[in-house]
């Protein structure tokens, strides 16, 4: 078995993968597998138990929308009795941010990859301060998710259409010369979004809702997180399931454990207790609010870019902490423990070389030297919310344990 | 007479002042001096005689769409009589991008320097192809203005006055962190811009024109060069008159000859021929294609970005030829003949250093070293439009001419 081969059919699929974002939809009509009573979450699996503050806050939140319940006892109950069942995302073709919870009757992006036929899926941007996917479900966070939902889904779905669908590789090869990187920092991503389905909105709604729509899209820097989100997901998916892979094709937190699956071992996650990340916290919080490191997020370093595009992002430092040297260093490193440079997304900075992709798990245990991840900071607590960003890595065990598995599989 | 504290008052006004982006008015309405005969001109003052191709080219579209003349020759014969008079935009607040041909009956940007009260002008931003300010005047150039004047002027009027006014001072902050330098590369610029207005946009116009207008602005990556360059001309005129200063807040040129102001010399021009700039032509086009210099744009490099900022913008290179690496030195030089670092202009890769800012022309003369300009090139010939982009610098003469005339008032 060649195991170089088998790496460069991966990459070659994950950098080939076109992910165009085609629709936005209701999870319960689009979403594989997606039924009444299910809530999908990031990382690997989770019970209520187990669950980090964060994650018991945006499930609460979660089922308080679906008007399932009142409050974190009622949400406590109906999953630990079975009746609300709980699946990671990743097990649905989906990914969320945070906590990353997303319930049947919230509206999901829907990326394609028009090169692979594959599809990927991702609920829509809340924002900053007190929203669900930190934790925070108070009154102010559903009515947020209602406007969503009930004003913006709709106009926003007919935007998408009209516009034939947005390349959302293509936007990201933009922005990522426009000082993003992807993950902690899609300010240029986002306006380019805005700016692109502006003239679209703008015909779908009448004047006061596409204005409303317009500020909320446009004031918000992470608008494009999700759909870009989606599209790393439809690009790793494509990468996945090629025999003899050792190509990380998944790597995903919900607060208490860090998952990631590898290519050539099917959908077996490996897991480890997650890390705290270290950072800036915002003010009147300090690194003892911060709960462990959380999100499915991570498939931007899982996809080449985020915290292993750091060169092309150094104004992040301001957000994320470190000097721009350290963001260089941090692109440089990867550069270690990956197995492709992207074909489409490039660093001026380095002579316009591509970024570091397709994390090698033999590597990342040969050299002794886990992904580098840039992260926001959730409080430990539920129903608070973000706290700050930073900087993580995930733990090594997973690796030792996926490399292990290969070797039993193939004999490696 | 203290030469250094007067740079430093230069330099300091220049940099404090914060200009915001005010309204949308009739040039006839608001530019000081103007008059129906009248129109304003890039650079220094010229004669037809002596105009390049691509200013006879403006000349001769402006006329035609004040509707005075029908063609180049009927253009010629008005401002040869003296009919049609010619002014350098500078002598009027105001600036204009490549030929730089402001009509009485264009609508022009209003900026007030909040800081110091004084405004300055510029006029709308035409996209590519074939445009006005580079000497193209076809029936499309025509209707293209004809459009903006009286279906996107009044709408834009109208939402930067719900606005409240944009503080461009603080968008160019913003637009230098993602991979803008301000002059030649404006995509992060132009995108806030159009974000900015979008929710404003939307409320004053139908939703067709509201949709129009916004794909105009979005897919135009210059769209906020015109702000941008009136928002610099506020700048540096709040730094211009300083007795003793011999920081430059003045570099123009109309296609023939360059020129320069000093800020402790008046009002006085130091001009000299043009070079022609050298850099990347479009497909069909080529070095001896070019007009000379042009452009009241390098009021960009006079207020400290532009070619001063290029180590902020590595992905530049792409369209005004050199390496990142190129782009990196030439910041890094320009420092060497500033007399400041921008408190506002930073560079995140130079660990937030602050662009170069105040061309001091001792420091040019002394060193031998002339500021590094980008810019765009047009086709020597009038009609034709843009044919590439690229670098330029000043001739050192002004500066030595300027020099000597300092030296004359002051005894310096």
């Amino acid at each position: 078995m060649d195991i170089e081969k088998a790496n460069a059919e991966a990459t070659e699929r994950m950098m080939g993968a076109q992910p165009v974002l085609v629709g936005l939809r209701k999870a319960l009509d689009v979403v594989p597998g997606m039924r009444e009573n299910l809530l999908l979450h990031a990382g690997p699996p989770i019970t209520w138990e187990r669950a980090s503050g964060p994650m018991r806050g945006a499930i609460t939140g979660a089922l308080i929308f679906e008007g399932k319940a009142e409050d974190e006892a009622g949400a406590r109950a109906l999953v630990e009795s079975g009746e609300i069942e709980l699946e990671p995302c990743h097990e649905h073709q989906a990914v969320g941010p945070m906590a990353g919870v997303i319930c049947p009757s919230m509206s999901v992006y829907v990326l394609e990859n028009k090169t692979h036929g594959n599809k990927a899926y991702s609920n829509l941007n809340e924002g900053y301060g007190k929203v669900l996917r930190y934790g925070a479900y108070s009154q102010e966070v559903i009515d947020k998710l209602r406007w969503m939902e009930d004003v913006m889904a709709p106009a926003l779905a007919d935007a998408i259409e009209a516009s034939e669908g947005l390349d959302i590789r293509a936007l990201l090869s933009e922005s990522l010369h426009m000082g993003d990187e992807g993950h902690n920092r899609n300010k240029a991503g986002s306006i380019l979004y805005t700016t692109k389905l502006a003239p679209f909105i703008v015909k779908v709604a009448d004047a006061d809702v596409a204005s409303e729509i317009l500020r909320f899209l446009g004031d918000n820097a992470l608008s494009v997180l999700n759909p870009v989100m989606g599209a790393c997901k439809a690009m790793v998916d494509a990468a996945h399931g090629v025999e003899g892979s050792t190509i990380v094709t998944v790597m995903a937190r919900n607060g208490t454990d860090f998952g990631i699956r590898v290519s050539g071992l099917g959908d077996r996650w490996f897991t480890a207790p997650v890390a705290t990340p270290q950072g800036l916290y915002f003010p009147g919080f300090e690194a003892e609010d911060a709960s462990g490191d959380i999100g499915d997020s991570t498939i931007m370093e899982t996809a080449g870019i985020g915290g292993f595009a750091m060169a092309t992002a150094p104004a992040i430092v301001n957000f994320v902490s470190g000097t721009p040297e350290d963001a260089m260093n941090a692109t440089l490193e990867m550069y270690e423990i990956t197995y492709a440079e992207h074909t489409h997304f490039t660093i001026p900075v380095l002579d316009f070389r591509g970024t570091p992709t397709g994390i090698d798990v033999r590597k990342v245990v040969e050299k002794n030297l886990t992904p580098r991840i840039n992260t926001g900071i959730a409080h430990k607590d539920p129903g608070v919310g973000q706290v700050g960003a930073g900087l993580v890595r995930p733990p090594m065990q997973m690796f030792e344990e996926a490399l292990g598995a290969f070797a039993d599989k193939y004999g490696y």
